[in-house]
This record gives C-alpha cells, structure tokens and sequence, in this order.
C-alpha cells in the first residue's frame, strides 16, 4: 500500500497520541479522559472523503475500525469505565484530512446520548492514567 | 445473505422514508429538509455495533455508504444545497439498532461545524421538495 506523501495535519498532534500505524491507519490516543478514543488516520495523502479510498481500502479502514472498538473497549475496561455503546463517526468539519473517530460511550458519560464531538472541554489524563490507557490500546493493536 | 428476522426499530418510521433495499442496508431518506440525509439500517436481526457484522458485510456496508454520499450529494444538487462535505456516523445512542448515517454538510448549515445529531428541530420537507428528494436519491440508488 502506497504510503508516501501522507503528512499528518498538526490538529491530530495537538490533541491526540500517536499508538503506531496500522497496515491503513495511524492510530492515535485521543487525550480525553471522558470517553476513551481512538483515531484513525488513512496514511495515504491527498484524502479527506472515504469515497476517496478505494474499495478495498474501505474494506480495511473498517476492519481497522473494529479492532480500534477492541481496544476502546480495553482503554475503558483500564479505567474502570466499560463501554456499554461505540460510536464511530468520519465527520472532518472542522479539520478535513480524512480521519475515522471511534468512541466508547456510557450512559453516565458527560455529552450522553448526545454526541462527543464539540460537546465541552478535553479533559487531560492524568500521567500514570495516561499510560495505562496508551498500553492497554497497545496491546490490543499489537503496536 | 439472510435477512429473515429482520424488524425495523419503528424509531426509524417516525423520522425518515424508505427508499427501498440496497443488498445490504434498508436505505431510508432523512425528513428533514435542513441537511441531504440518508440513513442506512443493515437487513439483518440483533444488530447493535458494527463488529457484530462479519467482515464481508462491513465491506458491503462501507461500499453502500459511499453510494449512499453519492445519493445525499443528488439530493442537495437538486435541492440547490450542493454537499461541501459528507458525515459518517453509526452511534446508536437514542435508537440502538445498528445504522448509518450519511449527512451532507455545508459551511453555511444550521449545525456547521458541530455533528447534526441532536441538533435543533427536523425541518419536514415541503411535499414538491420531498418528491424530487425522493427521486434524486432513489436515481443514484437504482431503486
């Protein structure tokens, strides 16, 4: 798979840690620690909609999906907050290069059932909190 | 691909309109006249997140979404709201049977750039507007 030429756009870096690169994706930590998130970055240039992807592409950016859900799941679980609903969502109103959010979610959570995106501030992990949830994501993306 | 045990969530009948089958997906169009919008509901039971599909049908699933962003860019252009950028987005949180929302946006919509989930007021279309909605998308569709 091509990759050369993919930049990442700095607004991903800013809110955001890098797991490591999938076979499509970049995988980052969102640094949120109301919703355990991961985001997924095709590492090909010049995207910014999945139709720009072709097909077979597409068939792994969602199996990429459900594995990122897994370690969702497991960066939840590390943190004492199961995820009871995943929520994926490939929006890019706001910052266009093409990229796949793919959310836990919990009924007591601070924006439920309403959407994560634009709902409040990011709240920081705390360091030791932090890594725990970078190694159980790791763990479950063999990164 | 079975489809037998399938039932729609009524929650879907009270907001949208069906389009007809995809081979996959129930394609249904949003009733509202704010954003170009279909929603897809994948044919099969007890579906709540999309790893409860297997891979095959994601794929599937991910090819119906981009023909589906070609039938919400047919809606706007008829509408004379030509799309700026599409939304992707399967949370489940208020109707937790698995679907997929494919949303086109405009700098200048109501919501722009928050998620259109939960956002005001459905705007029903007017009867004119909603039957050339109706065909713009069901063209795209071959339904």
């Amino acid at each position: 798979m091509t990759i050369s030429g993919f930049i990442l756009d700095p607004a991903f870096a800013a809110t955001s840690f890098r797991l490591g690169d999938l076979r499509l994706c970049e995988a980052r930590l969102q640094d949120d620690a109301r919703y355990p998130w991961i985001v997924l970055i095709p590492r090909l240039p010049g995207l910014r909609e999945v139709e720009d992807l072709d097909s077979a592409q597409r068939a792994l950016l969602m199996e990429e999906a459900v594995l990122a859900g897994a370690a969702v799941r497991a960066v939840g679980a590390a943190a004492g907050l199961a995820v009871e609903k995943l929520n994926l969502g490939a929006l890019g109103n706001v910052t266009p290069q093409l990229h796949l959010h793919v959310v836990g979610r919990r009924m007591n959570d601070p924006a439920w059932p309403a959407p994560v995106w634009g709902h409040g501030e990011a709240e920081p992990y705390e360091a030791a909190a932090w890594d725990i949830a970078i190694s159980a994501a790791r763990a479950i993306l063999s990164l």
